[in-house]
């Protein structure tokens, strides 16, 4: 029911854009842009057209609400809109935004472009941007807000809570962050504890000295794990010297987690891991899906090559022909269930380095069970339907999607394992190698199990 | 490199647990086990065998530390190991936890079991449990926390933060919720806001007015994606009148985001939507996976009986039966990618209604695109490899490859939209529908084509 009321919210402001787009309302336009919330601004400008995105976007001003609405946007998107804009526009609407702010949106653009808009920002501005552009895309340094309000560890709660009150810049402030002489990050305060605790007290005194933290290098998905695990709303990013650097935010942490799991699941199915390929042209999606698609063509090649072995087999029985779909059919789909198992439960952390073994046997365990069971209903398909043939085709039937389910939960279990053993994304490259193997394995067994089992 | 150091130090107490338990050190072992943060402790316990969880877990004593490990289980874990525990041990486990920590681990009881523990805690404790738990499973009225610190929109700022210093409760205070005379919400301010505005403004002058709140039946996946969208740290849960049931905090969310995606994953192969499945035995996750398989099956059975219809094009043409493997995997495969896009991106918002049209146009180009390029490879081949042939052999097959790819395309985009229409969850029907259907279309496709242009 509330889905309803919030995607019909959406729903009429995107009429509402949509009329006054229409009109050329440009006053009215200019109040609805102001008055939107950025986020619900940035879904509703998916749906414009190239000509109204332009538009809306040359209405809006440099403040607060740009740069909110920019940053909701994905880079693909960034890139388009600002790609023609000259660099003082952007330099203009970015100027007063957050460094981790101004940094995604510089990233989002063009090299010679995001270089042109840094030259017109402030010298100090300038060498931040370039300090947090230099950590590695999806590290923690690249997502991190700089601006973190910290204490020394000598002050007391008391003055601690008057120079929380003075603070202006740091606008989300989740923990208090203390440190100690050298700067270093020792220790971290609830703004309640600091609320309810006599004013004389010192910082040091109250503060947690066991503190989670990560290195700008480590990978999002690692600080992702970290803050879900110790339900955090924030962590910090220290140096080598242990020194506070900023703090990624559960807010930023949400983002990363969805986008990992839609990247993984594109990436399953081979078809990239680009969360905006909606956005791609159908050019650039059927030149990221291809690779996968080529292995599975050389898988089909090779098992026509195999088939073309055995010609003599089919001519003495045709009937062997119609089971073919679904012998590598049922291999595939049984195989594809345990890779999707198998690296799901990687991402999340429930396989392990030492459960590997168990879980294998009970993928084997599952295959044989539904084997059996689908060969068996198979066999007697087999013979029923095809009363002239030899009525050993319902056991070589049988036999064969039973061996090739089996198999295919071992290849499904054990591509992913391995893969992450040799530090290759499973995600990546699990799919393509599961379902074209189980297509040459598959047919290669079923035509073994014939020339074995029928006299022909 | 973080987070070789995280897994390194899991692994670390896994080692020294498992020395522990060897040796029975119980001493020791209580030691450890109150010295783990229960998130880390929760890991480590899926490691251990049932006779370990035993041990481990009689050790533990009632107090908040054992409250909050057991929340950080998943259900089935925790109804195992409360199990053979007696309702007098599991009350007393649970009585000074809040109603949200005590609805979920009572929830994942068995309903008998539950009822008996309910029967034992207070009178007021029982009516807020059943409250609770009578919401809809993964609903925000089943996950949100009920004591929530309200403040009068009379008080002033001053009263307001001394109100708040006495606070023993709720200690996660996010956001501070403003109620009028009748108990209504009205407004919310930040705990920063109150601390810098001058003690005798009343709280109605400093809040905002608008605030985005849940109903207590809304699904936990919309109150995540509201939260996500605005980057809110909590959510305020309200009833029909607008009174303050609960909230939900960010911390939940991130749980459910992940779970949701686990879940999404699982579905699309057909592997359930347990996230424990890797908990359940080989039977279980057979039942569960057998579903699917029997779409795949039987989609099977049907690809044979086509096959076996065109036995006589067949016995002219044996060569055709090598091309069968191709034809149907290369469209499963561009049928998944297809499907996986859509299901996807409806997950994430970034299909909606209105651009579904667009969105199926681009699949087909790049259904075109694909199909054209592996069929014109897939034809060369075939004319290349069966010399001996029909040279139309080559066209039938390269034509066969295209539309195969390109009707997956159309069935794999279609699908997920329509299934949403009927208000099915494409996750659960996309996959078997998508790969069981190419199965027969491709198959019937092919063999009509051959028909057409081969003269047997």
């Amino acid at each position: 029911m509330r889905k309803e009321l919030f995607k019909h919210e959406i729903a009429i402001l995107k009429d509402t854009f949509g009329r006054l787009l229409r009109r050329h309302a440009q006053t009215n336009l200019v109040k609805l842009i102001n008055k939107t919330h950025p986020a619900d601004l940035a879904i509703v400008f998916r749906y414009f057209n190239d000509e109204e995105q332009k538009q809306v976007f040359s209405l809006m001003q440099a403040n607060d609400h740009t740069v909110e609405f920019l940053v909701e946007l994905d880079d693909t998107l960034i890139e388009k809109i600002l790609d023609t804009e000259n660099a003082e526009r952007v330099s203009s609407l970015i100027q007063n935004a957050s460094t981790n702010d101004q940094s995604y949106i510089l990233g989002s653009l063009k090299e010679e472009q995001a270089q042109s808009v840094i030259d017109l920002l402030k010298k100090e501005e300038q060498e931040e941007i370039e300090e947090i552009m230099a950590y590695p895309q999806d590290s923690a340094g690249s997502m991190m807000a700089t601006d973190v309000f910290t204490l020394y560890q000598n002050t007391t709660c008391g003055d601690a809570l008057k120079t929380l009150q003075d603070q202006q810049e740091a606008e989300m402030v989740f923990y208090l962050y203390i440190t100690d002489e050298d700067d270093s990050l020792v220790g971290v305060a609830s703004l309640r504890a600091l609320a309810t605790t006599p004013s004389n007290t010192l910082l040091k005194d109250i503060m947690e000295k066991r503190v989670h933290s990560v290195r700008p290098e480590t990978d999002q998905e690692d600080v992702a794990q970290i803050v879900a695990q110790y339900n955090y709303l924030a962590v910090p990013v220290i140096d080598g010297d242990g020194r506070l650097l900023g703090i990624v935010t559960v807010d930023d942490v949400v983002d990363v987690i969805r986008e990992e799991a839609t990247e993984d699941f594109l990436q399953m199915a081979g078809a990239g891991k680009d969360r905006e390929i909606l956005l791609k042209s159908s050019w650039e999606n059927a030149k990221v899906r291809l690779p996968w698609l080529f292995a599975s063509w050389i898988g089909g090649v090779m098992a026509a090559y195999i088939i073309g072995k055995y010609e003599n087999m089919l001519e003495s029985m045709i009937a062997l022909a119609a089971f073919i779909p679904i012998i590598i059919g049922m291999g595939g789909n049984i195989g594809t269930q345990s890779s999707t198992i198998i690296v799901r439960g990687m991402a999340t952390g429930r396989i392990e380095i030492g459960n590997e073994f168990k879980v294998l046997l009970k993928e084997l365990r599952v295959g044989l069970i539904l084997g059996v069971l689908y060969g068996i209903m198979l066999g007697i398909f087999a013979n029923f339907k095809f009363l002239g043939s030899d009525p050993m085709l319902g056991v070589v039937v049988g036999l064969s999607i039973c061996s090739s389910m089996l198999l295919a939960t071992a290849v499904g279990t054990f591509t992913p394992l391995i893969l992450r053993k040799l530090d290759i994304d499973p995600a990546v490259a699990t799919g393509p190698f599961v379902t074209t193997s189980i297509d040459i394995l598959g047919v290669l067994l079923y035509f073994m199990i014939a020339g074995l089992l029928l006299t022909l």
